[in-house]
């Protein structure tokens, strides 16, 4: 995804000119009360000494917390800023915009409540220990923005410190809305996810979950790619995340550039940035599928993906099919705190993959594998789906 | 003040008699989005790809997150649940409660947003710490029911870290409505602060506050009283704190029990519980003040402290003259978001407590030294003055 940086000297001339300025004066959130505080004796229930009694209460038995505060509403949206969209490391204050876009997201689609966090700290450890302090007051966590590999040990060391979960969204929501519209591009061909060889292009956060969620849905063979070419298990330059992938991974056992992995693929998946060839593309299977998501630039510009692919998607909003993280995490995380689930397995990211493809029934065709981002059934669906399976996987806690 | 524990076997059944947990369940606040969040095109600017060139904007002009973000409207009012109300040591879950009740009056007072964090953490270096890398997201903290001597500690050291105002209300709170009253209260018997001899009974976070505070206001003598007796420069049992309180107060150079201090006292004030014996309360001055502000049951009885005192107030709403936070704490963060203080300095507390005291003009009485918590003009005066106190003492940054 490319920077859009203005120039920081035109900033009063990009207030004046720029809708964006305009909308994110004085920021985009605020919060209110939920209950009256009109007189003394509201104040007498609502504050001291009413509030004593329930304090009390969640001190003899702690569950209570949950009936009696927000906190089974509220997710923290934390980052360090050092991922941030494409712009990449601008720190804490710079990245608050997004961490109050996806809070007021989280309110407008799934009617959960969010606050966004903005850490000044860099060492995983620090952030693994600064979250968890916090998470008496949350009831789940939503990771956002972080970099690359450290976003994978902070999600793991974190969601063994914590009883409420924790999910990396550039990681997972994007992986879960991946296999939706994969899903009904299968199921608009007439094809069985087993049958499909897909390539990834990008080993980040979003690539590496996107790997995982595939190899858990069954795809037939799952060729990840970074800039070096096929993560494969010959390579001695692997993380350890890239090492663990290696071994679900690329049964087929190829090695080489992205370009071998594509000879015969049925599925691009692009979370990179960069471009593909076009001779690449030409040698995929028939009737591939291509979801070329980088922002605002794909990997492989729709119509040309349109010459070989019977399924094209992005990551933008003014072509069809956009794969937009937006459709998974408000469900997701309103299904968990319905339940109090303790953390969101993968079960649940699957669950939530099948109820928002199950969402697109009969208007399926190739211009809808996903639905629209304002379609109102969404979240529900998702988070119906995602409830009823950490009940069924015993993480829910109601 | 007293626990008020309720039976832990007994919480349904306390569930459906008390009104405070009919009120309390599912929690007493939520978030709002304050843009729409209505279609791509709203997306587009409050989210992706429009928030980027706000975040860019902000990595290169890192003030413009003021302008562009909640931050300078948002306060996180954060405890580790060491000290809550008259409970105890309760821990981070079982105080969210009250800081969801003090988040709510930020916002009905002051139309201030606020934040409840309770922190399960319990090392002073270690809340430093935690609150420090929380900062950036946030336009001030407040402090709530942590321990003394550790709350004097934090506030200091946490303030020296960060670049927004830091303030402890236990402690500041509590001082800045008693000196207004105890103005009030000067002026409606046409005395000087400078002739008033004053005992603070309880040497905690409020009375070390409240001492300093008297001293800062210009009070003729100020004996400040633990459970040991006066605390003057010659016990060797004194924390820091208290030692540096030896040397600002008791310049008559008082030693031996609270009773010693109030022999021809001025002013009792009482933020410690317990009781005063009548006979201690008979050798006080002529037209003494009688504060007594321990919840649920002051040290002096307002009956008895009637016989002898020309003003008494309590903590307690059914009294007159309620010495309540919340006459504070909104206006003066208000002020101090609304010009960007990078602190609040005493100069501020004391301007807040005399904007305080100056709202009760004409209506001044024996029962009325101090406005009501809805008095609507208490907040927009505190917080003016407050705005003003920063600019003149430069800490403000607009």
């Amino acid at each position: 995804m490319a920077s859009e940086i203005i120039n920081p000297q035109s900033e009063l001339t990009a207030t004046g000119l720029d809708p964006a300025f305009a909308l994110h004066r004085g920021g985009k959130m605020a919060v209110r009360s939920t209950v009256p505080v009109r007189d003394a004796d509201d104040l007498s229930l609502a504050y001291t000494p009413g509030v004593a009694r329930v304090c009390g209460a969640i001190a003899e038995k702690p569950e209570l917390v949950h009936d009696y505060t927000w906190k089974s509403q509220v997710v923290a949206v934390i980052t360090d800023g050092s991922a941030v969209l494409g712009l990449g490391d601008i720190g804490p204050e710079a990245s608050l915009p997004v961490m109050e876009g996806k809070a007021i997201l989280f309110k407008q689609f799934a009617g959960v409540d969010a606050v966004p966090i903005a850490l000044d700290c860099r060492d995983t450890d620090d952030i693994v220990e600064t979250i968890a302090r916090l998470a008496p007051s949350f009831g789940g966590i939503n990771l956002e923005d972080i970099s690359a590999p450290r976003c994978f040990e902070i999600e793991r060391k974190l969601q063994e410190r914590v009883d409420i979960p924790v999910f990396h969204d550039d990681q997972h929501g994007t992986a879960v809305v991946t296999l939706a519209a994969l899903r009904n591009a299968a199921r608009l061909t007439g094809r069985q996810l087993g049958e499909l060889r897909a390539v990834i292009s990008g080993a980040g956060a979003a690539g590496a979950a996107i790997a995982k969620i595939l190899v858990g849905a069954g795809i037939g063979d799952v060729a990840l790619c970074d800039r070096k070419g096929i993560v494969s298990r010959d390579r001695d330059d692997l993380t350890d995340v890239k090492r663990e992938l290696a071994g679900l991974t690329n049964s087929a056992g190829l090695s080489g550039p992205l370009e071998t992995a594509l000879d015969g693929a049925d599925v691009f998946i692009g979370v990179s940035g960069g471009t593909v060839p076009e001779a690449a593309v030409a040698k995929m299977a028939p009737e591939a599928f291509i979801f070329a998501m980088a922002n605002p630039d794909p990997e492989i510009h729709p119509e040309i993906a349109s010459r070989y692919a019977s399924v094209v998607a992005t990551g933008r909003s003014d072509y069809p099919n956009q794969i937009n993280n937006v459709l998974a995490f408000p469900g997701i995380f309103s299904g968990a705190l319905q339940v109090r689930a303790s953390r969101i397995t993968e079960g649940m990211k699957l669950a939530a993959a099948e109820a928002l493809a199950a969402v697109v029934a009969d208007e399926l065709s190739p211009s809808c594998v996903i639905p629209s981002p304002f379609d109102e059934r969404v979240a529900p669906a998702v988070a119906a789906a995602v409830a009823q399976c950490a009940r069924d996987e015993g993480v829910a806690r109601r």
